[in-house]
């Protein structure tokens, strides 16, 4: 690696956080707050608090642990032996029927198992495989008998399975997969079957090497129909570790991360199995090849049944976020510690945490981090209400896939950010796997496209949000989409001035400290993140609203030229959902100096969002071009205040040296600072320093 | 690995780029331009062609390139084997002099060595270590006595050496670094010693293992003065591989890439080396003691000798831009042959670049790496018009030097980001290690922080572009200061409306036609991009006058409070920089075909680079509302015009499947996508399709 050539840069401080209120005393603070670490610890670890810190003790054992630098057979073997501990305390079953040794908990089950990530996202992916995938699909898409007859030994890892849904050539849209399983009532078997290379199963956890049974999901066709992608339970391997005939496959080899997995693609030429193989909860084949289900469309069954398995995108979300907040535990406890070129002072150095550009470049992260755990425990508790039963309509699943949809995409992007600044944030050290934020990096990169690709998942939630909008006009008399079509063309009239309304232009005339006393106040954020979601898909719905009497080729092209609006459309929708969870989250905290600190996270996180799409607000008439400006002033300002608490605010996180597992963040570069700093005073105090070239010439 | 769960999207399919020209034919065009792929591809390999194509010719061979999943020792030793190929070809020897076998050729060195990283990164770095930090140190810093008595070795790698300059308490501020030479004239020796921790050299290149010299840089002390940094030749290891008396050091062990390169740390205890070992071209010591230099001020002495070494940068430059390259030519391949949901059509999936998202992902992306391409060019003539002496006053070097800190950054910075695009955009396929794109994301992540961290490089640009400024009113009379000043405040007088001149709101009341028509002039775009920087510069130089005057902790503190708007002015003006490489670029191509085609390119980028900072123009008065969303209308019409000619544009940068290596860019992707679609024409034609559920009940 080539070496750093760097000049020094000369003035740059710390600003004074504190003191710097600026014209008027801000939020009326005079001296700084105090985070009470220990309730906020508490109250990040959320509904499932308990589960969590078991886990975590769990993940803190070294054994648990990855280790960098394994050859890929030697890592899955690790992980491999790490599952059977798993298996063996239960941790990972809670979600299991009782009567099976199970807890029929399911929030409890996803918050234990998404902190494994922390001791290796393989061991918590392959986990996830076993028992959230291959596991859950028995229990959710098979009958008793099922029950009965597959989880005991899939619990146990006597039978380690793959979940054989994704094809090579249809990632994304499981719905077209090629793989058939056609019904003989001759014999009355399933012959699975793969038509052509683009059908094989690929990417499949479990799959290379460790899984003698498969879930497989292929299109079942009895009596001449094509039913749909139905669900089945198929032995692969026999005891020596062979294919069974029929079934062939390959190792995917390695990968960029999750190397403690043992990736591989799968095949089937006219393979037989029993009829009472078909996971038969939603769909089931009599003796004569009878097709019947409770559900009668086919599209609505597909779904129930692929709903049925969302808890794959929950557990993403919860890790992405964990990952996110022990990435930023290290960067911050490694920024507060080392100190880099002299700047107010001509001995001290300054504390790289103290420049205003490592604070961007970490606090933001960190307040995105916040309202991600807030939001994330609350997508839990309703993850958990549907899949007990507490809460189960259909309405019920539709909004937690759909909240499912919106916030697994921005956390899991979130990790990959946050992961990469720390890392460079942490110059060389961090790129040391010693270090282990590239491991995780490496790790999480494929989080962004699994369990449904990031940019096809914000798209359904945008077609929701669409159709939630067509529904609201459809229920209205046909006045009321009129009244809004006359209400949007008046505010486009003031495009001239860009300002939806008079008003604030007045109001804007005064003070930037006016300005920046409305932007700080929840109502205004929350009308000004609502107000973008829903007038951005108002926008498209009306742009789109021709393409109900378009033929089929016009009108998908009209959709496409809009298509990445209504992405961005379902971003800034998930990015309220995550600001409304981390207001509510403020209004449950207790200890006045952590609420305040919090507020000024949160005002960060919803400012920042804000001012991402700055733009959007100016274009748009909802900021005047002063009150603009006076959002990033206030973000400069709110960073400062933030600054002293920022070792706080990523210790309540509560991971522990056994978690974070990095050098550079267990205090060895504040000894070697200090080290140094010593030796320099003693050399000035022993008189015998060197005189500096510059000053002996004078 | 969790497999993907998704719903299919229904209508989405490609826009037709090609009639879709709205209200106004754009740019005349009525019938598609044809790129010369062969024209185009010359003029993108630039000045040094032939270099370019020979150093491809190496990167080809099979034994030159990186093999996923070697273990570190493996890797390591391979790397070597293939170092000595390098020195024995000589394709790494031509900036050395002609009378020791080289060439004197510095521009066409640089040229050959960064497309090594398409080999291997790693060969790549571990050769930059070699031949163009620890052997370049020599040839710069060292006297003929040196270049005579090391370089050959060097050059043929009988001495692989170290370039010891970073230390772990000191990462990017080198003026700062603890480990010292002491001159003892007793014995006409220097002595160096590590007095801490914190200054164990760190990160080294070829010390853990390989290095059996080193440059090492240390504080030169002499008759009780510190002359500061200077560069030293050490031996530091013996014939049997085991450290000199006095040497210690340890092995950096795994890295997050790059691990064919053995970084190491090193640190001396006294260690005695003869007072000839001093790289004394820029300052030297007699037998008795007395220090001399040509060079009086220790400060632009020290800068002096770093600048000499600037070809790090230079060649970080041109090797993250050529990866940026690779990446777009394996995704928009790939994005060309895949098909997912259908849209338009009842049985015809879709290609998925058709799609808008897609598009929009990586378009950009080859619009800028286009950009970078040219602007590497133009860089690369720069640096060997100095190295060469055909323009290197004080002025070129640091003209050079800027420019090295303004595009460095960027394109190491674009690299990473593209890089993981198009691993996302490939999907589970982009995450195998086979397809390339996750190890050399992997490998070029510490292009970001090495040979100077891109947040310190860019900090030094603006330094540049505030010290210009200043200079600027200094040679002007007082008054233009104070004109300067006025024109400001009524610039701001305009804020209510936010326009800084009437004119342009009365012109934008027109047509989003015309607002385009102005958008595509390359005069409107310089005017936009040119006036950013400039006014971000002079925003930021008024609010530092004060500081001046200020204290020392005061001034520092102020400069503080400003350091990211100043980072970001000069990452706006490295930006320009690119936009006049492109747009000069864009003067040079015959070929009509090519140049529309360019010229829409070019255009992509620099509105692309107006719609990144549309809040900033509107808040400034630089465009209106309306105008403004025109940018974003006219960004999506270009998309749609280049789409056609997006795998032109790759092919043109003239990667084989020698260079790619991706299974996925193969064709293999295709001939599956065909194999499918046969099979269903064909079920469908045999009568014997199994007709659909839904169909099958009405």
């Amino acid at each position: 690696m080539a070496d750093t050539i760097q000049r020094p840069t000369p003035t740059t401080v710390p600003s004074k956080p504190d003191t710097d209120t600026g014209p008027v005393a801000l939020d009326g603070v005079t001296t700084p707050p105090r985070i009470n670490v220990a309730t906020l610890g508490r109250q990040l670890l959320g509904t499932w608090a308990d589960v969590r810190i078991a886990a975590r003790e769990l993940s803190a054992r070294p054994d648990m642990q990855g280790i960098p630098g394994l050859s890929m057979a030697e890592h899955r073997t690790r992980v491999f032996g790490q599952l059977k501990v798993l298996a063996d305390n239960g941790h990972v079953l809670r979600a299991f029927p009782t009567y099976l040794g199970g807890a029929d908990d399911h929030g409890g089950n996803i918050a234990g198992f998404e902190e494994l990530v922390i001791a290796d996202p393989s061991l918590q992916i392959k986990g996830g495989v076993q028992w959230g995938l291959f596991g859950a699909a028995v229990l959710h898409l098979g009958t008793t008998v099922h029950h009965d007859k597959y989880l005991p030994d899939i619990m146990n890892l006597t039978v380690p399975g793959a979940f054989a849904m994704t094809e090579i050539g249809h990632g994304s849209d499981v719905a077209s997969i090629g793989t058939t399983a056609t019904f003989d009532p001759e014999t009355d078997e399933f012959v699975i079957h793969t038509p052509f290379r683009a059908a094989w199963k690929d990417y499949l956890g479990n799959a290379a090497k460790d899984g003698i049974a498969a879930v497989l999901f292929a299109k079942l066709i009895t009596q001449g129909v094509n039913h749909g992608v139905h669900a089945f339970y198929l032995p692969i391997r026999d005891e020596t570790g062979a294919f069974l005939p029929g079934i062939g496959g390959e190792d995917d080899g390695l990968k960029g991360g999750l190397n403690g997995i043992d990736n591989g693609r799968l095949h089937f030429d006219h393979v037989r199995i029993p009829r009472e193989n078909l996971l038969n909860r939603y769909g089931d084949v009599t003796a004569d090849g009878t097709y019947t289900s409770s559900i009668s469309s086919p599209g609505r069954r597909f779904f129930t049944m692929l709903g049925t398995l969302v808890q794959g995108r929950v557990s993403l979300d919860g890790a992405a976020t964990a990952a996110s907040a022990l990435a930023l535990t290290i960067a911050v406890t490694y920024g507060n510690q080392r100190r880099q070129f002299t700047a107010g002072s001509p001995v001290d150095e300054e504390v790289i945490l103290d420049y205003q550009r490592h604070q961007r470049r970490l606090l933001p992260r960190l307040a995105t981090t916040y309202a991600q755990t807030f939001a994330h425990d609350e997508f839990l508790v309703k993850f958990d209400d549907v899949f007990s039963g507490k809460a189960d309509t259909d309405a019920d699943r539709q909004d937690l896939e759909t909240l499912a949809a919106a916030l697994k995409p921005l956390s899991t992007w979130h990790a990959l950010d946050t992961l990469q600044e720390a890392r460079e944030a942490c110059g060389g050290a961090g790129f040391m796997a010693a270090n282990r934020l590239v491991g995780l990096r490496a790790d999480l990169d494929v989080y962004a496209t699994f369990e449904g690709d990031n940019n096809v998942l914000l798209q359904l939630v945008a077609k929701r949000l669409l159709t939630d909008y067509s529904r609201k006009f459809a229920k209205a008399d046909a006045g009321a989409l009129a009244r809004y079509v006359v209400q949007q063309a008046a505010g486009r009239a003031y495009s001239g001035s860009g300002l939806r309304s008079l008003g604030q232009l007045m109001t804007d005339r005064g003070s930037t400290a006016r300005s920046v006393g409305a932007l700080r106040d929840t109502e205004v954020q929350r009308e000004l993140l609502t107000d973008r979601v829903e007038t951005m898909i108002a926008d498209v719905a009306g742009k789109l609203r021709a393409a109900t009497k378009l033929p089929k080729k016009e009108a998908a092209d009209l959709f496409n030229a809009h298509q990445n609006e209504l992405i961005e459309a379902a971003r800034a929708h998930a990015e309220l959902l995550q600001w409304e969870s981390f207001t509510r989250a403020l209004e449950k905290t207790d200890d006045a100096g952590t609420k305040q600190v919090l507020t000024w996270l949160r005002n960060l996180f919803g400012l920042g969002l804000v001012e991402k799409n700055l733009a959007w607000y100016l274009i748009n008439g909802r900021l005047s071009a002063k009150r603009a400006q006076a959002v990033t002033a206030y973000i400069d300002r709110l960073i400062a205040r933030i600054r002293p608490h920022a070792q706080d605010l990523v210790d309540a996180f509560g991971y522990t040296q056994d978690h974070l597992r990095a050098p550079i963040a267990s205090g060895i570069e504040r000894e070697r600072q200090n080290e140094a700093r010593e030796y320099y005073a003693d050399l000035r105090a022993s008189g015998h320093a060197p005189r500096e070239e510059k000053a002996s010439k004078k």
